[in-house]
């Protein structure tokens, strides 16, 4: 099998199976079926056992999937059976808010430091993190072989800050600046803009 | 031309050009080609021709497109040329980061209301607006004809919170709860989740 000759559009809906398998095993189910899995996100029974197919056998005729099982081949495919730090770049209302973000644990993530450029931010004690200054910030980066970013700032500077953390190693970044992004092949970019959600549901209204 | 016809992906990809533009707009050019277009956001000039091409020919062989034009027209498509009413349901971390959110300004959005359950919450100031009763939703979104929301509650209470909105009118909601909803047909859903997004990216690292 090759890895990289799996859609992309395959790998967006893993993420997805695995969040509803975690939710049925916190509430205590064992086993599950592609119909049931398919019901919880709404996808196809058909297309949940057509994606899961493409890395291999792991459910079985009749029985189904064993969910602990399931997830962890999941977690191992999309990388998150071990821990990534990340780093967000950005201290205002939105980085506070990631900062806070219970939602990473369990998951693969932990963030491990904040920056801004902003001294008067600089220092701030968000939960357990200090916002350090954004000078520091690519020297960080080499020194912890960081490869996870969270990009909290304003359009303006996000291309210029985005050079900066391609250039410290960083290969995976999560753009929250409604911009996008000039990054080479081998960095992934992956764009949350409210507005632009927001604007692909207008349409059908 | 029957709207219904065109793919979700088209659809999906119409926002971010619109972004570019409007950028584009804001540093006082008043003309593009697909190919100065496509280099800003990371897609072929074929591809955006294509896309565009679907709602009508807003170009000229040779001389392109005019921004302001082209930017009339992606409005109009994406029904974005009138201004939302949006609520925000969860006044924690997230719903105060999107209260604030600069965002939204001039991008067819105006967050009008935001609701929590929490007393220690509900009459708390967030820049323009005050947290109000949950139990007073409802009500609200039916007076006021809501029809999109941005829901940041925890996923255990996602879906009820959802079976409200939808029962009151609501056809688009923005999810951060890290939960898949179910929703009527015509009802949309877009998804933003942090850890979902990461791990769309550590696959390939």
């Amino acid at each position: 099998m090759n890895a990289e000759k799996i859609p992309d559009v395959i790998i967006a809906r893993l993420p997805v199976y695995l969040r509803a398998l975690q939710r049925m095993s916190d509430s205590g189910v064992k086993t599950t079926s592609s119909k049931e899995l398919g019901d919880h996100v709404g996808i196809s029974a058909a297309q949940i056992r057509k994606d899961i197919s493409q890395f291999g056998e792991f459910g079985k005729q009749g029985t189904g999937y064993s969910i602990p099982y399931l997830m962890d081949k999941l977690r191992e495919i999309l990388k998150v059976d071990r821990l990534w730090d990340v780093i967000i770049v950005g201290a205002g209302d939105m980085g506070h808010a990631l900062a806070r973000y219970q939602g990473f644990v369990n998951r693969g993530f932990v963030v491990s430091m904040i920056f801004d450029n902003d001294p008067t931010k600089i220092g701030q004690q968000i939960g357990s993190l200090v916002v350090e200054n954004a000078r520091l910030m690519t020297e960080k980066i080499r020194q912890n072989n960081i490869k996870v970013a969270m990009l909290t700032i304003p359009a303006a500077a996000a291309q210029e800050v985005t050079d900066q953390l391609v250039e410290a190693g960083v290969k995976a970044i999560l753009n929250y600046a409604p911009i996008s992004l000039n990054v080479p092949d081998d960095v992934k970019v992956q764009y949350i803009d409210p507005a632009t959600h927001l604007q692909r549901m207008t349409y059908y209204l």
